[in-house]
């Protein structure tokens, strides 16, 4: 198709495809004539994963250009390649000074080791984890993370990995576990937000 | 104490703070004479509810004003209260033209009502949920959202609600809920990537 009929299909403007392209997030599409070029499914499908990043994980276009590179690099083994999906998605969050820091980053390490989740040691989420925690504390709110810990877990394991076409080509089931982190996530995040309105309703007299 | 004390117990510089009271965020400290104020907990409280909102909840200036505003103004019923905040915390989307979009919307509106979970029809969290869908839709993800709803009902029914000081003042319990929804949300968010990472090095030889 011409680049008209993808901006049709993926509600994408050709202007920012011509940017995609340039910034190297889409992939070049064949050279049929000096000013044409064609482009196929691959592209509809990538410029989706590129909105979906976009609109729903709220990334950036550096970081969708590194899940991108690491989803198109067939010598990186899947783990390597989600692992750059979950940085990129994970909240930068600079460790403070303190005792309070240090505690609360040693909480999140025993509850990775009670649960024996193997999670890289360096894995940006363990500080975002911590922070959450430091702030908690500082509210004075104090929660036990074990049932959140057993939900994501059941939610991942039971759910969503057998969404996961392990058996199929590498892109396919790369590109699906992005997509699961950042949609899935996004769609909890939401309904836990619904919870919330729906069990407040039930609890607070409108009178209060 | 003194702002200077103040900045230093919160770990927000002084002229952070002078923002935060011009714009209104925090409210005044008692004038002891003409160039001096006198601050107490309840400001430090403020400041790192603001903290938390701004660095954990990702929320703009504007919206934790519209949220604080709406925690002090006790002629607002809870419920209402809790409503701006969900507002406030939602990623605004717009309805997109065409069948995809009413499909989605209608699917979200069905499962709340199987839910028998009371959600203002106009709750941007519907759209927000239908937008997830939309995009799931279109990059060929097909997901039941039941056991997502069935988890975050748990977690807020059993664990969160739980943690709400309903007979305590009133501004106690919002600023509870408002809180719990950002820095439990977060928390859930950032354990489901940690779950994700372990279950697929479970699933993933490392040679693929």
């Amino acid at each position: 198709m011409r680049i008209s009929e993808l901006s049709v299909r993926s509600g994408v403007a050709i202007p920012t495809i011509k940017y995609y392209l340039r910034e190297g997030l889409l992939h070049q599409g064949e050279q049929i004539a000096a000013t044409r070029a064609e482009y196929d499914d691959s592209h509809l499908r990538r410029l989706r994963l590129i909105r979906a990043l976009l609109d729903v994980g709220r990334l950036s276009v550096a970081s969708i250009k590194k899940v991108v590179t690491a989803v198109d690099d067939p010598s990186l083994p899947m783990h390597v390649t989600l692992g750059t999906a979950h940085d990129a998605l994970s909240v930068p969050v600079e460790p403070e000074p303190g005792d309070e820091w240090r505690t609360a980053r040693a909480q999140v390490d025993a509850l990775l080791d009670d649960l024996g989740w193997e999670v890289a040691p360096d894995a940006p989420t363990r500080d975002e984890l911590a922070h959450s925690l430091v702030r908690m504390r500082q509210l004075g709110l104090r929660i036990d993370l074990a049932p959140y810990a057993e939900a994501a877990r059941r939610l991942v394991a039971e759910v969503e990995m057998d969404t996961i076409p392990f058996d199929g080509p590498r892109d396919a089931a790369v590109e699906a576990m992005v997509l699961g982190t950042v949609l899935y996530g996004r769609a909890l995040d939401t309904l836990r937000r619904m919870a919330q309105e729906a069990e407040s309703a039930l609890r607070v007299s409108p009178a209060r």
